[in-house]
């Protein structure tokens, strides 16, 4: 069961973005499994992908299409990850995006594909071809809760964010649809963010707004500590609202954009978080006062990763002894830790290294018995600061993942 | 319940060392939780410890009374880690070396303190005080079952090994005990290690020969990926079984201990995996043709730490595409993917990094149906190799470390 307030808000529609899906039985019956995203001509769009060495074939293929021009078409299978599949699978998501590119009449390059579900099988190839012309006959711009639903593996809800905003009184949107609730699911693979505006932003900045907006959200979650072979997100700007193009980060337009993007980008990846496998809580871990953010980011980390301190919340007991040993062994050098201070929300449980004197058990139970936590940790030695989002570590993650067999 | 062959062995006296315990009641009644080791004058002794930055009074006495002289003795409490108790953990740790100084007629810097349980409460000082006399009374050669139960926290079992050798017509004895279940248990801390032999042996190379085995053996071990406050293991030769010192790794003498001593770390850092909280698997990742020793040792860590790794042994499920993804975001730069292969000890389930061709669902599930089961990894990229030992997670890890409250 999800954590806190996981509604699907409104989902305003950006203008120049469609969306068609389709059942295409790639591995389950009677449910959406294939989507198709489509961007008018001259939108910008700029993706970023896993880190980890076995990236799967479409993420091979997405990569090397966005570097050779602006992609008009996504192309989503849910059921498949295509990954581990070595070269048939690299032969299928290129085929894949050519039989799209014959259909929708545009080059196999202006498509990028994604799949997400079970490692090392290959494709249901014919299958998942014979839904591309289903799929488009269903484009329209009021999809993006079918879309959400559509990209699900074993999430329990479909994921979304949006917002509207005045920019020198045109209205524009921007919204986004997210799926993942582990980093790898059980066989299934992990995190996609798909987010849209209609704002015209140069190729450039949209690059630039993504970047900085990843690393405040869809990297700063972890639920168990592993980085899936799938990950990827992709934000497109299709200036379909009108306007003149944003081109530099001194236009005062720039900042708003951003504002608006970091919050929807936190909430698509914090709702990943509060869908966590078995989470029961969602924790905020804000790491203050260090020399620098990496410090900040690795011990924020250290504690968001760390099995004792994921169990001790999932058991409502604020033991403070197993979040500053997770401080401890961050690999942070010269950590000074009678300057550490600990929070649980405004209950103080640490102060200079060592138990706090006014700590209560009445105070901690209060905070801990919440179903949102925030962990503060201040390292006393800088102005520094980073914040990570996880949850706790029940039996259900284990029931999940030990289980599960598709 | 204890993985696989547990038993302690008929643990033999080791010339020159004695072991004295009793009840102090530091946290229990009815149990021993106090224990002292006595070493005859002209030991040579050695210690590591916890590279945590939040470690314990007694590591910060312990290592700094090692840097000033030989010890004669070893205090050991369970029940109370003495970590996170500021300048009074310092100095109830200081009071306690000096309290047994006195009743020993030695120096206070003679005298290494261990504590292991609870973190973040004072020490019941004046109890252990107490008990100091009561567990002196008791010294004798034959103890090591009682010093192995001793220092028992949450452990289902002591934990032991003992061997016997000859060099040069004269026999030798080397025994040890370890404890420690979890990296950190629930509120208790961790894993300690104490292992003697008589045979003469430079100070030099005994600190050379304990850092040498603990890194194949203490290092590389996991359970859940926390590292403790009081991690420690000492290694104590004392030279009273005769013969000259050996003072060179030249002397032929040399090889034959560090075998032995590597066999018995192996056996009791093993036997901590063995007992692991909530352990049914027993599991060995082997990583070999790496560049370089480190990667191959990052990678084993990375597949031993995965919690859907451990998680599909616990399920007993050969989930090849886990290990791949732990493999592939270790961070290792440049890994060929397409090189890698996988065996779950003889079963090979990932060739050139895709599924193997030739395996079966029958050969995989043989395998891990074991208790004991060899993950090896071949990255065909060089010639170095490393080993990590790690358990799998089952739904009793989080049951013994949520529902923990002592």
């Amino acid at each position: 069961m999800a954590v806190g307030d996981v509604t699907m808000p409104q989902m305003h529609v950006v203008k120049g973005v469609k969306i068609g899906s389709t059942e295409a039985y790639v591995r389950y019956q009677n449910r959406r499994d294939l989507v198709i995203f489509e961007f008018a001509e001259g939108s910008n769009v700029a993706g970023v992908f896993t880190q980890n060495a076995f990236c799967a074939a479409p993420v091979h293929v997405s990569k090397a299409h966005l570097q050779l021009a602006n992609p008009r078409y996504l192309v989503i299978n849910t059921g498949n990850a295509n990954a581990g599949t070595g070269k048939i699978g690299m032969a299928n998501a290129e085929a894949t995006c050519a039989k799209l590119a014959e259909l929708a009449g545009v080059s196999k390059t202006e498509i990028l594909p994604f799949s997400t579900g079970v490692i090392g099988e290959q494709l249901p190839l014919a299958r998942l071809l014979t839904g591309l012309q289903p799929a488009l006959n269903t484009l329209k711009d009021d999809a993006w809760l079918d879309a959400a639903t559509g990209i699900m593996t074993t999430d329990t809800l479909p994921k979304g964010a949006s917002e509207q905003f005045e920019l020198d009184g045109i209205t524009y949107t921007m919204t986004g649809i997210s799926k993942g609730a582990g980093m790898i699911r059980p066989n299934m693979a992990t995190m996609l963010g798909y987010v849209a505006t209609d704002v015209p932003i140069s190729r450039e900045l949209v690059q630039q707004l993504l970047k900085t907006t990843v690393n405040v959200s869809f990297n700063r979650i972890t639920i168990d500590g592993d980085t899936s072979t799938n990950d990827s997100c992709i934000f497109v700007a299709t200036g379909q609202a009108g306007g003149t193009e944003i081109t530099s980060v001194d236009d005062a337009r720039y900042t708003v954009v951003l504002d608006v993007l970091t919050r929807v980008m936190k909430r698509l990846a914090q709702l990943i978080v509060r869908d966590g496998e078995g989470a029961t809580k969602f924790m905020t871990v804000a790491v203050e006062g260090g020399a620098d953010t990496q410090e900040c980011c690795d011990i924020a980390y250290s504690i968001a990763h760390s099995p004792l301190v994921k169990t001790a919340f999932f058991a409502s007991d604020p033991n403070w002894g197993r979040i500053l040993a997770a401080i401890g062994y961050a690999g942070v050098t010269n950590l000074d830790v009678e300057k550490i201070q600990v929070w649980l929300d405004d209950v103080q449980i640490c102060k200079d290294g060592g138990a706090a004197a006014d700590y209560t058990e009445e105070a901690g139970a209060r905070v801990m018995s919440q179903a949102e936590i925030t962990i503060r940790v201040d390292l006393g030695r800088g102005q520094a600061k980073d914040t990570v989002y996880t949850c706790d570590l029940s039996y259900d993650y284990v029931k999940i993942n030990a289980d599960y067999r598709s």
